[in-house]
């Protein structure tokens, strides 16, 4: 059935290209539901159990290992489920990783580096390393491209900018022997990744691995070493969340049992290796058609930094656009409006997104073209 | 079926004593089964849906306005869903409400209160107004026992003490015109209160209003007043959740849509005068059975301060505690095992669970005595 509509039609599930959070695996969800009122004859649900019990905590360190093995983190690294999403972390980077008297260096590629490079502001100087605002965000810079500082605290970059789909498309190597700073929340699990380049990787776990409500952060030594020489509040402190392996308070157990069932279907699926060739082929259906439009169709992103996962496009003007969202909606296809400082639509397409939703987008497309062209 | 066996029977569903996250009605659990893959029709999970779509919008904005309708919450006051749970208001508190050269005032109770003053003192000088730690933590102050400061930014103060089973039954007036702030974790929406008393309450949803990964803060006027003055990073800005209606950020959206089924549950039933007569039947069954025992039971809480949500009893020796947990989980009572810092037993009932599991407790606890006596 896989690769056909009629896995979307199961349910009466529709095409979901939301940006997050995101389409799950439709297994995923079936698990969730058989178990919802008695996990596996615990005698309740996984949302009404204590958090320091036997059977969360089986799944709590089974989720934690699950993450472990599909990115092959080394022992010494740490994995983190924390609340408050990507966006706690914007605070908790420079909190947990900067060191006075030196200067924390971020790369502004998109809204995501953006708001980081806010709160980080607010809580001491910075400095931006390079930025692509001038361009309104279309494209990653290539490693040797920023101006980084001396005393460079860290240095801080986005993977993948949700809302332009801006992507590095590598693991840059910055060239500098500073912590490397990484928000992961729109590509992480997409491909495999290098990730002795990393010091520091975090996501909100909404796009590529599980409902809201819980980011996973990962820490190199190097990473750990520095935020144990900080006395932060509890839920502030990077070395608080590790010392009880992220059970410091009631973590978000459900948030964090979805992405346990999640990183059992990557595993079962084929890992990271199977996730980017699905995202290839997903994006080459869409990015094929706008390439092909003859400028009816245009992409945001130029095409060396052309994200596989949000895919910002415009018709050749706004009434279409506007035309286009509607029809796609009346289709099954939802969630396609881009964002306000972009316009015109985003198909975001996580790892959980079919690919035979991919191919009604590119046929739609091009049906659409045809009717409007 | 009611106040039998019977409800607990349905699913093999067990007494579930846990201090939190806890039970929730069967009635929510099947609601949020049923619409597991498809919420109403609309082709997918909540757990999938953009939390800027009117799905969500309208989920999150029923739940809100639940909430404001069961405690009555003022039109001017705030009401906000965050994550972190009641553990990162500790940092938040003294961050958004601390005035420069005044000094937070705190009142310790227990567990809970102290490491609400622990992470306070990391973000500066503060006073404790009054403590119960000299005895372990069992009861709760009179109004006119705690010292204030005549320069104190804010009162501080915990409604019921998990750990301990210490609660204040009544809403405290403290007599000064200064910020009351209390975390109301684990007694919320238990009793019909006084808001007028404070000006923040905060209370991690997992014990009396829905899953894990979610806290609720109100805020009085003068609270926001306040916190508008702050200038903090997005994540720990009261002020900028507002803003926002708590959509600054991802919210929790699965977490706050169960909140959002367990607060019409609450109306449902009969509103907090029914959740009170609830927690008064099921509490004063097991207290009766402690007050009985010549001894063979000893309550942990002082009788004025008896919490009707966690009761902290022990039996007459170590080895008796154990046996009755063991007792207790093979009789499908669960998660009857005291804090460490407690010890002996801890049997938390929250609006959520059953009158019939406490009869279910109170008849074992005889039969134990009986037994062991």
């Amino acid at each position: 059935m896989k690769g056909t509509h009629l896995e979307a039609l199961l349910y009466g599930r529709v095409f979901n290209f939301s940006a997050g959070p995101g389409t799950l695996p439709v297994e995923v969800l079936e698990e969730a539901r058989e178990d919802l009122l008695n996990y596996k004859g615990c005698g309740m649900s996984v949302m009404e159990m204590s958090h320091r019990g036997k059977d969360y905590e089986a799944i709590h360190y089974e989720t934690i290992n699950s993450l472990r093995q599909i990115l092959s983190v080394p022992e010494d690294w740490g994995v983190l489920f924390l609340q408050g999403g990507a966006s706690l972390q914007n605070a908790m980077v420079p909190m947990n990783l900067g060191i006075e008297g030196k200067t924390p260096n971020y790369i502004d590629t998109g809204t995501w580096g953006h708001k980081s490079i806010g709160d980080a502001k607010k809580l001491g100087p910075l400095h931006i390393a390079w930025t692509s605002e001038p361009t309104n965000f279309d494209r990653a810079p290539a490693d040797d491209e920023p101006s980084f500082t001396d005393d460079a605290s860290y240095i801080y970059f986005t993977s993948n900018e949700t809302i332009q789909g801006v992507d590095y498309l590598r693991d840059p190597d910055w060239g500098c022997d500073v912590p490397v700073v990484c928000d992961m929340s729109s590509n992480i699990l997409s491909r495999p990744m290098a990730l002795n380049r990393y010091d520091v990787i975090f996501a909100g776990a909404q796009k590529n691995q599980g409902p809201a409500g819980v980011a996973t952060v990962l820490l190199s030594p190097r990473a750990i070493e520095i935020a144990k020489t900080k006395d932060l509040p509890l839920m502030l402190s990077w070395a608080e969340a590790l010392k009880a392996d992220s059970i410091h308070n009631t973590p978000p157990c459900w948030a964090i049992y979805i992405c346990g069932l999640y990183y059992k279907w990557v595993m079962k699926e084929g890992g990271l290796t199977e996730m980017a060739s699905r995202a290839e082929k997903r994006s080459s259906l869409i990015y094929d058609v706008i390439d092909g439009s003859e400028g009816f169709y245009v992409g945001h992103a130029q095409k060396g930094s052309r994200s596989q996962m949000n895919i910002s496009f415009r018709a050749k003007d706004e009434e279409l656009d506007k035309k286009f969202i509607q029809e796609a909606e009346a289709n099954g296809m939802t969630t396609l409006a881009g964002h306000r400082s972009v316009g015109g639509m985003r198909a975001s397409m996580y790892n959980a997104f079919p690919i035979s939703g991919a191919q009604a987008l590119a046929d739609f497309m091009k049906d659409f073209m045809q009717r409007n062209g």
